[in-house]
């Protein structure tokens, strides 16, 4: 998917929201089980619920791992059943020597589908390019994450005075473009999107840790919204789990459908839409 | 597997060597793509051609990811035929948000029956931790890797002038132990592990780099080695791609036999065996 098409997906549905589909056995209503594949229904039945409020779907590919190759499947069938002109994110946090972040490139553009995948920078230039090289897929690199643990690392300070997100996203620009490279940028830290937003101006973010883990949607977009939006606020627990019953899909719907109107108000307010 | 039994398999086997299972279609002998699990096949030829030379297998995720759900279950099923008393590194470099961490660890340590993983420090404390709470399973951290983008933020100078990579062991010391931590360090940096070996004086490392990368096994020892050994020095390519034809095995097995040599009298100058 191209830059524009992502832009345009946003202004037609007045959204930038990203549904995380981390779905859980312990967690999807237990009716569920009764079929071959409850991951993929459940899946399923949330697309068809929310599809029509969001622009993108982000997928944790943890959460299909920890079933094996069985989970692997699940995920490969979600997301051939998102529909073609929604955004896909394969959220895995690969980052490989070179010629192995090419096979998780071609593990999660070819075998999967999906439109970007993120990556972890730790490893540096040659882990993170290998994604650049597929045309209209996009490379989504975790810049400052929305955990607690963000402070370990990503929040150090170097010899010139910059923190190591920052020297990250600066780098990273150098090896993209705001045409195939977004940031992970958490919304627990809104004020980080101001530093952020000096370095990479135009680029998109993707902005997890609003909802569950207590980000605010205002001050994320006060802080980190574009002349072309250039925000991918996700949300996942509170949509996928705002109910535990037979009206899950209703609920997940519901939810979304808030976060798009109050989405929706906040572009109106910067004549975004 | 406790640190104990993997110094004694040290010792029985006079070889710190762990193979590297990077199994690739493209690659393996063409002759075994007429079986079932052509991958399968391989891992398995190689596993019995060099099981007594070394002392842990190391198959990289993302040979087997690259090829969807049937790669996952390859890779189960080689996880399984490895035998019980050799270590296993699943080769993943996750690392996520802690609930999701968790995941990982379950989808590795449970599903993959893995003795450890690798995981990427990037995020950090809570999304290392959640695998540290599994017995007798360890966890690998990303220290300094062999490729060349280490340059790019691992060997960044922070503001007290340590590097980014000392930080991040000094750190991880702090959450694991010697009997469940290792990190990795590439053999292509050999007198950083002077470095490596001041801020974790006992804890085992994992050196890829030897062989097709071009590191050196002297330097490696000189540099690394400890009172009980802590090393393991993987090779991938140069032993399990030594031949592309029917001899492939015999060939794997000469490879590796020829490092557990060089290894055993290393071993013998500092007299660890």
């Amino acid at each position: 998917m191209t830059r524009e098409e992502l832009y345009n997906n946003i202004q037609k549905k007045k959204s930038f929201l990203c549904v995380g589909l981390d779905a859980d056995l312990t967690k999807i209503p237990a009716f569920l089980l009764e079929f071959e594949d409850p991951i993929f229904e459940f899946n399923k039945r949330i697309i068809d619920a929310t599809k029509d409020y969001c622009v993108a779907y982000k997928p944790n590919t943890a959460f299909y791992e920890a079933l094996g190759a069985s989970g692997w499947e699940s995920l490969r069938k979600t997301m051939e059943y998102v529909p073609k002109d929604i955004f896909t994110i394969a959220d895995a946090k690969r980052g490989d020597i070179g010629n192995t972040s090419k096979l998780y490139a071609k593990a999660f553009f070819e075998n999967l589908s999906a439109d970007s995948v993120t990556v972890a920078p730790y490893m540096g230039e040659d882990s993170v390019k290998p994604f650049m090289e597929y045309p209209n897929k996009w490379v989504i690199v975790l810049g400052l994450t929305s955990n607690s643990g963000a402070v370990d690392f990503e929040m150090q300070v170097l010899h010139d005075g910059t923190q190591l997100f920052e020297h990250v996203i600066q780098k990273t620009c150098a090896w993209g473009t705001p045409d195939n490279l977004m940031f992970v940028v958490g919304a627990t830290r809104p004020q980080m999107l101001e530093k952020v937003r000096k370095i990479a101006a135009e680029h998109f973010l993707l902005i997890p840790g609003v909802g569950a883990q207590g980000g605010s949607l205002e001050e994320v977009f006060k802080y980190g919204a574009t002349k072309q939006v250039g925000l991918l606020v996700n949300a996942s627990r509170s949509i996928i789990y705002a109910s535990s019953g037979a009206d899950f899909a209703e609920k997940a719907k519901q939810e979304a459908k808030k976060l798009q109107q109050e989405m929706e108000v906040l572009l109106r307010t910067k004549g975004l839409v």
